[in-house]
């Protein structure tokens, strides 16, 4: 049977997002620690455009995060709507790696990066590698212009 | 056989604490939110004293939080040492009600309250109510001046 | 000059959201505390709609939550939509009172209220309480059918 | 007058601290946002040892954060205690760099490091870089064996 080019491979995301107060700290500017999860809500948006869940109910399959890296260069603030673009940079045989750059009105807030694993977990807890499953790897692909 | 004073029962916790940066929000005090996170920190450290895990790893009995009130009446601080004194101030078939007060310096920071509920939890994820399991319930006890 | 109908007054807002991974523990439901920081979103998304923001980057005015209470009767999780209605309950001299229902495919979630306090910052932190400014409080009036 | 060695300077600390129920995800264990909160919670508690609050309530000089990574070797979960061993590994004219491990029950769980920049703030927000105050470089020194 021949390949088709029925089902599109996702390479990347743009989340658009306004800062909540409760994301921003005494300085008056969103605390370093939300950037992590607003790359994390971009990722599992773009899982989400590409049909899947990165965590679904029932699954023994798992996502755990490695690494992840973050420059930040301006403050984001109460209200500044915002967007996090996310890019597949790689994908190995049992991990992925993504990089995103945050903007807010055209500049550069922040850039970072987060290289996931695939883990099979055991009822008792322990995860160990495994590779990724097929019907979620076909679903992506690693985008053209991804800097490392 | 007689009932023993051997196991003494826990009505009452005093947790202290000091603010996080990350706990503050752009007016430069603690962000409400908190209050019910100190409360639940206090919780299972009550738990803890008593002896108890109130979320251990492979029990099918867990505490849903079913009801909570706070009153917030002076504000905390970066670094501010405070503490969270909660009590029992019921123990019904199926559930648990505590009530707690925060003080920062000998003043009022806030009081609350919490109701907990015991369920069981099928495969599938759903809950229903259950009786408080015997070996939990005999450890703790409703505290002498609990206020309502 | 007679008043206008120009500018109409805002008693409510319906925010939808997805709840996000890290909102939700290690029983798979968001954790009581998120419910606070949702309620408090669809206040500022109120405020924002009737042309407001209610922490401006220059104000000395600021409205500090000084009571909220929140009943919990079934759970979010992971990737779930859901909707965050909230109406203005009451507005005092220098004050205002929040309820919501906070609902999943058409059942409810959670039930809610929020009480906030008008106050002026000193230079040095301290607040006073002050009447609500008209410049706000011409925007809101009370929701019809606000359940207490 | 002689320079004395009557005050120390610092450039370590090992903050001990247990898992919150609200810091784990629902595959059970720490959400990796956490990390950075933990090196920032042992960073402030580096600095309180040192005599100094990073973020005094008057201050027009602030500290934020420029670069963070991150390594996760193995999970946290609820109710873990853990170790958070922080090290100054550069002090610059205008910049300080801390690495860190995070450990539980002897073992690696993440390694990581945290950049932060000295700015002073204007009155209207913006911030520029200026040298860190003599009072503050003082009471810091390099740690022996930080590692990159």
């Amino acid at each position: 049977m021949m390949p088709t080019t029925a089902t599109p491979r996702h390479s990347e995301y743009r989340l658009r997002r306004r800062v909540h107060f409760y994301e921003a700290d005494p300085a008056g500017i969103v605390h370093f620690s939300w950037f992590s999860r607003y790359l994390e809500e971009a990722e599992h948006a773009l899982w989400r455009e590409a049909g899947l869940s990165i965590a679904p109910l029932t699954s023994d399959i798992a996502f755990p995060r490695v690494a992840m890296t973050f420059d930040f260069r301006r403050p984001l603030r109460f209200e500044d709507e915002f967007e996090v673009h996310i890019r597949i940079a790689a994908i190995g045989r049992a991990s992925m790696r993504y990089t995103c750059v945050v903007t807010h009105g055209g500049q550069e807030v922040a850039t970072g990066s987060l290289t996931i694993a695939c883990v099979q977990r055991g009822v008792d807890g322990t995860m160990h590698a495994v590779p990724i499953p097929d019907h979620i790897r076909s679903r992506f692909e690693v985008a053209a212009e991804a800097s490392a």
